[in-house]
């Protein structure tokens, strides 16, 4: 059985080393997850009045999440927190009230940074809202991905060899947690 | 000698409980202290590819925390994190790099929530940003304003005696935090 | 079939309202859960030169631990984070390296106090600590048990319906969710 | 004028990597910064009912940071939290209620770990009980100093000369905050 696992990449930035992160990870899914990433830089910002009406993109990053088995979040942090950007994506997908589209999903956080802190300030963050938001998510292993530009090749292609087995080994991890908690 | 504070609102919604607080704080403002909301709605997603050029709302954000003395954030919680609107706001005035027009600048936060827990959470993923942006934060009195709901009147208007009193007390801290801090 | 909960209380007061909400919880565990309090009154500060040998009581608690199903912990906060008291009890306990014995034990958290904040910031520090030790929590319901003292009888005994209601509830989700993990 | 530091170590262990950063800091104190380390190794966990006579290690305890104008925490991350033997220090002297020794006293958290990541979540979980404490902290520059075993020779001095400049440079912000806030 094949589960559907929106990917969510924390940064708009073309370049980004998430980005670049989060391919790494969907190229190494075991055979059982279909990853893909969902766009977040089309979105409004949240305005609750707003809420029961959030535009087309809105509407269909709701509809995209609702539709997935699994969130997968592969993110930088801003300023020790989670981006702005991020958050505000959830935060949409959030509401109204009862409608959420995130409960229950199962979940994993990866995060990454050009430094040796890779990102645990945001990655904690978000994770504090994603028990909120009733997901399950991957305890271990913990991903953090530090001094994550070198890490790749010229062409942009992850060329370290621990972490490349560190990436695929998370997949199957989070492949075993999906299948846990997905439904059917 | 007067210092002028930016208070900035952490929800977009119209009725927001905390523009109310925010509304209540200036009230109580002691002489020294100028205060004036900016705004955070028009704001783009921040990307990095564009950081040099935010557009005008980007620019007049960034114009308008230069231009202050102190900042106080008064802030809901949503999804037990900062709102992803106010993290943006944030985020964008922080760069470029080297640029952030938040450094050093004196701030205090309140949270305010309609349930008991009244913000914490992103009370304090909030501070842990300012830290970051080398902001010094009011750190007593704490302000968590719980059950805000029920502190207003029909018309709006702050009606409970002990919620009045704090803040006036806690204006009175900050402006003593401010002048500890701010320059000239 | 049966699992065994080890309920570790976070406090040392004899007369601690979380200890009064701990047997609140366990009286409504559901059939198939079995709770006993694990103390952590006698155990040695952790000091790693010791870990191999934390004395009687430290050799004690591990093996009480090892020997549970899973883990419930009920807690005050202290100075806005986890009591040292508990976390000192969860760091003996994950020692040494390769041999903790809370490793994928499912777990829940209950933070109270008499305040309305309900112990919030225990609550997602002790969380924190518990996804390192490869402890899947149950997200929700969360449980801030607020104005605790309020809710109890002058003989000790919960008076409050909403919250026994609650705690009936709460003790559901949790049997559910250990038995989503529990081997055998 | 000079001030006085009290220097806590987060950690037991007699080799401690965090205690050797502890004497490096101490190493570079600028004049007017008279820095000693207070121990924490004899205190008793902290019980409520035990606050008012805390045995002679906890008032000597108490004794030792009422009478310093400046507190450095040096601190080892545990299980992705402050370590309990930290914490439990901290508790300890923060009561009883209205009588805790922390109050105002200005001060600085240092982590240091093997590995990347530099014990960022004990830093910052011990920052948020620091601003309880009403402790204006040092925001930057902030101190993680990762893959410390690497930092030291073979005679425990410290070897790495950009680590020694970013602890001097760190001290004498430090000092220049302590004086911001010292009293007399």
């Amino acid at each position: 059985m094949t589960r559907n696992v929106a990917v969510i990449v924390g940064s708009l930035r073309k370049d980004s080393w998430n980005r670049k992160i989060a391919h790494a990870l969907m190229e190494r899914a075991p055979a059982g997850l279909t990853c893909a990433i969902v766009e977040i830089r089309d979105l409004p910002l949240f305005d609750q009045d707003r809420e029961a009406d959030p535009g087309p993109a809105g509407v269909g990053f709701r509809t995209a999440i609702r539709g997935c088995d699994a969130v997968l979040f592969v993110t930088p942090e801003y300023n020790r927190g989670v981006p702005g950007v991020l958050k505000n994506a959830i935060d949409l997908a959030s509401r109204p009230w009862g409608q959420s589209v995130w409960t229950g999903k199962p979940g994993a956080v990866v995060s990454a940074s050009i430094g040796g802190i890779a990102g645990f300030g945001a990655n904690h963050h978000l994770r504090q809202t994603l028990m909120f938001l009733d997901m399950p998510v991957l305890a271990q292993p913990e991903a953090y991905i530090g001094n994550v530009a070198s890490l790749f090749d010229g062409d942009g292609k992850l060329a370290n060899e621990g972490t490349a087995k560190f990436l695929e080994n998370f997949m199957q991890s989070f492949a075993a947690w999906v299948g846990r908690f997905a439904k059917g």
